[in-house]
């Protein structure tokens, strides 16, 4: 499949796009004419499916595109979305097109990116943060624990999960400001209330959920790929000082939902196939409704950099979503074996994704250890954790035979404590 | 403010009703007729408030009574909801209403709330559990960790909490499968699956947040109160097997996550004002944040019922509400303190209510002190935890100066495994 020559030429795409005929993802934007409308992606474009839909090429009532989240269409059913994927592809390559042959057309559907608005893609209804890489794991269990019992006695049970708050997720280029709260600092007796001081990210991606279950249904590794849409980058901002002081006995609380952020493109699930690669031999062998067949883990190269007020770009981690130690499809049969129902627009993250090698942590806590190894900027300063007016911003892509599908970005500046 | 005699015979209401004039809360019904209308409840009958509306009494866009959640209205604001109430109030207590005047207004309002079927009364967005009963923490932290450190270090300087999934939150009468998962018997060495052998209740009320915030927005104690619109009753089941192999350390999830049975009538802050009682003296003194003036507890007495399959009702604990160590404006300035925003909906719950007296302990795991002293039943049976087609009844009433003003029922039968 091939870009038409002419539209490659009028778009301008770059082969290296990370919006590639490949890819054509979806989300929503706006700009000052159009409130919301459902949009994928070509190059530097988004492609408005609204307008799109005026020259009836998806048979599809266009209301379904003007809608304020991603639910209702993805609600129409994989069947159904995968055809106006396919049939957008088809638009882009064909010789004869609408788009070619109409040019007002044209005008009306392809806009600059940079001139519109992404919005939250999704309406969340349920959001689950899982922890699943088994690097970023160890390293939390060797600093907070013990190095030789790392990894808790059931994590290579089960995908360890828990909730988190869905009302705070919010889409790239929301900035916000740094959380107060209680910590309790090892050399005083008694909590303080003030600005977190070790405020860290985590990189992750999330899925989204693509069909819903009633109450009391389980889904298999076999069928959970057909309640996955897609794939966003997902930041899970994180005040390592509140979540010490108020984690045990039930979790993570308010160190975490005061922020989280991601990529305004929710990558379909279908274009991630080709790049499938094998996951973990996961020993002990996992118990048999964990057990999946095929080629289950995905080769998506992510990338985090940190950038200061008024300054540049410093990459502080390479990492992949193929070091994850649980897929996907684990998780979703692990979150509903008990019968828990899940809906359209849910969200589940995977947890850190950090990699083997030090360059590859997810979470500043890793790259510092703990602050003790604080990461040079090519500025001259340093970082333990992240400071005021700091940008940080995730990218991802696949790339494989030369067919480049990617995410773009998932980017927030943190502000001062209000 | 008495209820007008002539409504009072007509309808039959007795004196010792949960839903006498002074309570006035708020549901969505359904029946042959009605798909979903708001309505408000006195003795044994539902009030139809769309119907109510025909006479235009409340000055409001009818259309508001037709959701199928109230989050609508609630969204009206307390200037408008609490005018709302108090016109219904008016309308039963006035010799001369057009509830009186008016024989085919009359019939079109009141149904027998026995005719009718209670649905679930808001669209949750986001759920969050608490854990704020001193006697419930320390008897689960003498039972599982130590006598002498039943509490762990954090417990008395801030209301721990955690996020708990809202997808599976059902209204009362909506029975479900005993859950499956993974369980680690202290006895074996690896995990086992299968279902829940140690399914438990939870004694809980909920709050239902009547005010939205932005992200960053924090709630003080002091103005709490204005964005509590009311309460429900909560029965948070848990699987206490799947629970112990699965919490540490990110907290509850599939132990969870199964189901949670509300009652379907959300008692306003406004009609529960009266039965404020004084709260725990909190020793340490919190920090400023969670400070509060004036009396802030609740005299919610609360009582739970086990019955048999074909048997009957046995009353299993007896607790209040006055016991929790937490008040909500405490537990809502602490959700807060880190700017997490709040929507219309979301629930929060109290985490069990257990009393000092082993007849209050809120749940089987306290009263069966982990199975060690079962309950016996008059039907000579005995209970651990809950067998299949058991049924379990939370109910809940203020009563004050012959005042009383009651949530109902939250009920619901756990099922076999599927």
């Amino acid at each position: 499949m091939n870009l038409n020559p002419t539209l490659k030429t009028k778009l301008n795409i770059s082969d290296d796009s990370d919006f590639s005929i490949h890819n054509i993802p979806f989300g929503i934007y706006s700009d000052s004419n159009v409130k919301h409308h459902v949009c994928s992606a070509i190059g530097e474009y988004i492609i408005d499916l609204f307008e799109l839909e005026s020259a009836d090429v998806f048979d599809l009532n266009r209301e379904v595109f003007t809608k304020e989240f991603l639910n209702e269409f993805i609600e129409l059913g994989k069947p159904i979305t995968n055809k106006v994927r396919a049939k957008i592809q088809e638009l882009l390559s064909a010789d004869n097109s609408v788009l070619i042959k109409d040019e007002k057309l044209f005008h009306s559907v392809f806009k600059k990116q940079n001139a519109v608005k992404m919005l939250m893609p999704v309406k969340v209804g349920d959001y689950t943060d899982f922890y699943s890489s088994i690097d970023h794991a160890t390293n939390i269990g060797t600093m907070i624990r013990d190095p030789k019992n790392a990894l808790m006695p059931n994590w290579k049970h089960l995908p360890v999960g828990y909730h988190g708050r869905a009302s705070s997720i919010t889409v790239s280029g929301t900035n916000f400001h740094r959380p107060k709260g209680q910590q309790k600092p090892a050399d005083v007796e008694l909590p303080v209330y003030g600005p977190s001081k070790l405020l860290d990210i985590e990189l992750e991606t999330a899925f989204i959920i693509g069909k819903s279950t009633q109450m009391g249904e389980s889904i298999t590794t076999e069928n959970a790929d057909d309640y996955i849409f897609g794939m966003v980058l997902f930041n899970d901002w994180s005040a390592r000082d509140i979540q010490t002081w108020e984690y045990i006995p039930l979790g993570p609380f308010l160190a975490k939902n005061f922020a989280s952020t991601v990529s305004p493109w929710v990558v379909t699930l279908e274009a991630l196939e080709p790049f499938r690669t094998e996951g973990y031999v996961q020993e002990p062998k996992v118990l048999p409704y964990l057990e999946y067949k095929g080629i289950k883990n995905l080769d998506i190269k992510l990338d985090v950099f940190l950038k200061p007020q008024n300054g540049q770009d410093n990459k502080i981690c390479s990492s992949n979503y193929k070091y994850m130690y649980w897929t996907m499809e684990q998780q979703l049969a692990h979150h509903t074996v008990n019968g828990c129902n899940v809906n359209v627009g849910d969200m589940m993250a995977s947890g850190t994704i950090s990699g083997p090698d030090p360059s590859e942590f997810g979470s500043m806590m890793e790259l510092t250890w703990r602050g003790t190894k604080p990461i040079k900027l090519n500025d001259g300063t340093e970082r333990k954790f992240v400071n005021d007016f700091d940008t940080i911003t995730i990218k991802g892509y696949c790339l494989k035979d030369n067919i480049r599908v990617g995410f773009g970005e998932c980017v927030a500046t943190l502000l001062p404590a209000k």
